[in-house]
């Protein structure tokens, strides 16, 4: 079977939206390889290119891909199958207005740092530095509903997550709440830290392999996105501040605790506190993005039941 | 060489102040196993027994321990060797007033669940589910200065940490603020998860095997606790918000690998949203604490220079 290609020259956005036009529309179990640019759209390709402010239109999401079959209440399960960079250099840099030291008087923004790829693809370079690649997909998302969220906030339709875990060998997991689901993925990184302190990754081109499956009749009402690893699953959640994220993530994983062994509500706290538990996703974008690990010793498939 | 045994039953504090009396002087050098009860002093021995409110003294840390030769401006370095459970239970427990979910209605506190300590001594049970024993030492710290902090309280001193990798086989080095040291340790779990939610892990006795070492003249000026993993060191950071945790953490975190790199604040700022990243260790204490993985790969031994 040959891939089906969707590239972000077939069409990108820049917000995700109720009423979303697709750029292509797929069947349930589609094996697809999309093409994302780099979230600054090819704007930065040397040092000398610097980003005074951040940009209106910011980390292009190529799609979005309708899905046959996705209604509302559905959920949508993309299989990242691979993330390869699909360009020789990626950017890493400050924009005033923007990262966790924002308007720190020591730290320089603009700043602009190249990391190209090593020969062997298998490494960037900073400043002499090796750093595997490890690729992340920035920004991953659906249709929301009812509201309209850019391309740079994170919400319950995923979007802006910055999460390392959306990467090649996981599985994610979204609410559908428009027709056709609507997906829509860029942003992707070569490398990036928990928490994407300066405000970006290594930000690069990219080619992801994804298979897409529609769940219908989830064995639990998702609302946020959820994100399935070798060794758990882990409910992602962005809120106005990390206190009030990491208590929303620890409702969820109360909730999957719940559905799976029983557990009053009481007792799934107590259990939260004993295995797995919160992690940092980002601390920079409009909304900051935390996710909640429960160890798949403890939780068998939440959406089939 | 016979290891010396500090237990709480010759002392134990429930305050880390300037001015401690050692119950217990030690070489530079020492292989001590420290004995510590359960951070609520054997209160809690079934499910019957429930902690209406937070005890005016609790997490008992056995100690003070002086380390002969450790001098205000030193490291000392607590090579946590080995952890192991000194009773045949522990308990997880609310306690109304603290919790990440605390005064939430459908959330009972006090409510007390007992997790009784297998026969093969490796997992303890939580209504019938299995949970491996991976010992977490809770509160662990240093006399401080010129403030006081009770034994609830994390702070640059160490203290009320709730760190997970404040475990077997990593290695924790504290600022020396007062002459010896006073070393003092307690408050440990058979199993915590990252963030501590509901308060607890499953509180429970324990004999730590430690071996002390001051480093006189470290490379840098160790102002908070770090923690050496074989694959990171770790910043540890505890602030009123998590947000402002996060940020100490970068500027730490920033601090290493510029003495390593000669980075300026910015290319530290930069290289420091690639790789590693920052992790949840508690967010239920009276300060949240949180660390900032740097991995080995790109610091060598910070305090050694």
């Amino acid at each position: 079977m040959v891939r089906e290609i969707v590239s972000h020259d077939d069409g990108a956005i820049y917000e995700f939206h109720p009423d979303l036009e697709p750029i292509a529309t797929v069947a349930d179990g589609a094996e697809l390889t999309v093409e994302t640019r780099d979230s600054l759209d090819g704007a930065v390709q040397a040092e000398a290119d610097v980003i005074e402010a951040v940009p209106e239109e910011v980390n292009a999401a190529t799609g979005p891909i309708a899905v046959e079959g996705a209604e509302p209440g559905d959920v949508l399960r993309v299989e990242i199958e691979d993330v390869r960079v699909a360009e020789d250099r990626g950017r890493v840099i400050t924009i005033e207005g923007f990262g966790l030291l924002d308007g720190h008087e020591d730290v320089e923004a603009p700043r602009t740092r190249m990391t190209p790829v090593d020969d062997d693809g298998e490494t960037i370079r900073f400043d002499g530095l090796e750093v595997p690649i490890d690729p992340v997909i920035g920004t991953i998302g659906v249709a929301p509903e009812p509201e309209s969220y850019t391309t740079l906030v994170p919400h319950d339709h995923g979007g802006n997550l910055d999460t390392t875990d959306m990467s090649a060998g996981n599985v994610a997991y979204f609410p559908v709440f428009r027709e056709g689901a609507m997906l829509a993925m860029g942003d992707c990184k070569a490398a990036m830290a928990d928490g994407e302190m300066c405000g970006t990754g290594s930000e690069i081109a990219t080619e992801i392999d994804v298979s897409l499956e529609v769940i219908d009749d989830p064995a639990i009402d998702l609302e946020r996105p959820l994100v399935e690893t070798p060794d758990a699953w882990k409910p992602i959640v962005s809120a106005e501040t990390l206190e009030e994220a990491c208590e929303l993530a620890n409702r969820d994983a109360m909730g999957l605790l719940s559905a799976e062994h029983g557990f009053d509500e009481t007792d799934a706290y107590l259990f939260s506190s004993l295995v797995g538990g919160l992690e940092i996703s980002q601390v920079v974008d409009p909304l900051v993005t935390v996710r909640n690990a429960v160890p798949k010793a403890y939780l068998s498939d939440p959406l089939r039941g």
